[in-house]
């Protein structure tokens, strides 16, 4: 970019104005918006359904292959997956953002422009906010509110035995992203002459940096009448969720290593890196699909989504947590989600 | 601290358990906590009411002398003190926050402790949150959520003309405290043999230290059946938010400095910086007082309230918005409100 604004030049509440003045609120829930102590939301009747999540720059993200833009996106992504994985439908988000003076407003912009791309494509409202200046890195914080009918929402803790385990979409992906921006940076840093060629690997870049959140899922329930007895987002990995769900629910559990959903782009991806797809799957993060088990009576209902793969079953808890291989042995599941402060 | 328990040996699942293990929750609203996707709240027919503001190290605190416990406490009643000035009553908050391993266990045990104090002091339930990493400092990031009767909200927009100027307590302590504890750190970095005298401004540092939300306000309301026609809390400067409420609601206005609430503490801690209190009162920040306006007609409700003051009335927007001194001279109100991007 040619132009720099600085940050300070605009002070808090002009740089707030600059970044809000074009919000038109899109539902009838947000009664007040930016512009005043807080916001205030009515979902008549509905229950509202609240999360957040704090995205750090060098923890979360690294700016040298994430443009702002679609970081923007992922961070509004990231946080109504967690309403969508109540079942609930997302409204409204609140953005806190802290950065240094490293970023000017034009960059600031470019991250913004993602963040109203997320709220126009989910129908959510931007209703208030934060901006502050940090001493180094860009940090954003998110909260996602939405609306579930009275009772309707799914917990983790409440699978039953017999349940079928399913999940949306392709796993691991991100993960394989995430190691290829990772090794291309490396080059890059080593010769910056070498430009990366990304475009081979589209897919499991756009998994990373681009992804989205289930709604067609939640609405195929809705639709179905379906109403899955536990669900969660996987942004820890596979192995980690699935632990979660049966720790809370008690339960043990069986997984179909040949029932797990893998894209053959991150197949082929995964051998280039000599690593096992089916580990990508089970403890890859950041795929953003949802992991839910269903009652063995709906089973025939979710056959008409192409989309959701039954990948195994729930059993008492004293059998504990298994995967059985394509090669039929029967290994435990570990959790091998991410952990933000392991020692790399 | 004796013990050093590193972050890194709980896991951040572990951590979250560690933290969160002994919440009891208060309110019939807080359908579902900590420990899922989201949490889930029911106002029953209330309107829900959200603010979030994040707090950065070395931005908007010092923990060379932000006692950890204070920082937690004042953490969470600036938040509510947000929900307070829409006239709503503060349910449920939900804390993230990103801590540098420079921090042990020990030190985040001491900064929930002021949590949940300040949880339990204002009826308020811990229902969600993040913990992650920083690469450096501490950074945290609260949403507030309330309950307010359908359209009983008060909003900054909508004073009107010959409406009485109130405010709650004292005004411009917590500016003192700050000029005090900043001269204090850096006459012990200079030398570190002098042990600071803090004792003796023991007002106006706890203002800044120790603030707390003027729930007793919003209760009083309730009680008298007042409902104030606009409001704000006043954490940049009562200037500052002045011009706010003036500039939303198309007033202008008059205040007279000898209504200022000034307490003789921060009056006498002024004179020793040699700066006006009226300055402080004015321009200084953090108070987290509610500066509100009341239309004439409520008048006589509030004056058997001693712990608010009518510092002047609104007017038309031609007027301006002005200040009269004690000498009877008349200024324009200009913003000194705090900065958080402008450089020192």
């Amino acid at each position: 970019m040619s132009d720099r604004t600085e940050i300070s030049s605009l002070g808090e509440f002009g740089l707030i104005d600059h970044l809000t003045k074009n919000i038109e609120l899109q539902n009838a829930s947000s009664v007040v918006g930016v512009g005043d102590d807080a916001a205030v939301i009515d979902h008549f009747g509905k229950q509202t359904v609240i999360s957040s999540d704090m995205l750090v720059e060098g923890v979360h993200f690294d700016l040298m292959y994430t443009p702002l833009k679609h970081l923007g996106y992922k961070s509004i992504v990231i946080n109504i997956s967690d309403i969508y994985a109540m079942n609930a439908i997302p409204t409204q988000v609140i953005l806190n953002i802290a950065i240094s003076n490293r970023f000017s407003l034009e960059a600031i912009d470019e991250f913004y422009s993602g963040v109203y791309a997320a709220c126009e494509h989910y129908g959510v409202d931007l209703v208030g906010g934060d901006t502050s200046s940090s001493q180094q890195g860009f940090i954003i914080s998110v909260t996602a509110i939405g609306e579930v009918a009275p009772g309707k929402f799914v917990k983790r803790s409440t699978a039953e035995k017999g349940d079928r385990i399913c999940v949306s979409g392709d796993l691991g992906g991100a993960y394989i992203g995430l190691l290829f921006l990772e090794r291309e940076k490396k080059i890059y840093l080593e010769n910056r002459k070498i430009e990366p060629d990304l475009e081979s690997e589209s897919y499991v870049i756009g998994t990373l940096l681009k992804p989205e959140a289930r709604k067609d899922i939640i609405e195929f329930f809705e639709v179905q009448t379906l109403v899955p007895t536990s669900m969660m987002d996987i942004s820890d990995g596979l192995s980690s969720e699935m632990l979660h769900i049966c720790k809370e629910s008690g339960l043990g559990c069986v997984i179909h290593e040949d029932k797990l959903p893998i894209a053959e782009e991150m197949r082929s991806a995964a051998y280039k890196f000599q690593i096992d797809p089916t580990d990508c799957a089970l403890s890859g993060g950041e795929d953003y699909e949802l992991l839910f088990s269903l009652s063995q009576n709906d089973y025939d209902k979710i056959t008409l989504n192409e989309d959701i793969s039954v990948i195994g079953y729930t059993s008492e808890i004293e059998t504990g947590t298994r995967i059985i291989t394509k090669g039929d042995s029967t290994y435990p599941i570990t959790a091998q989600g991410w952990n933000a402060f392991k020692k790399v």
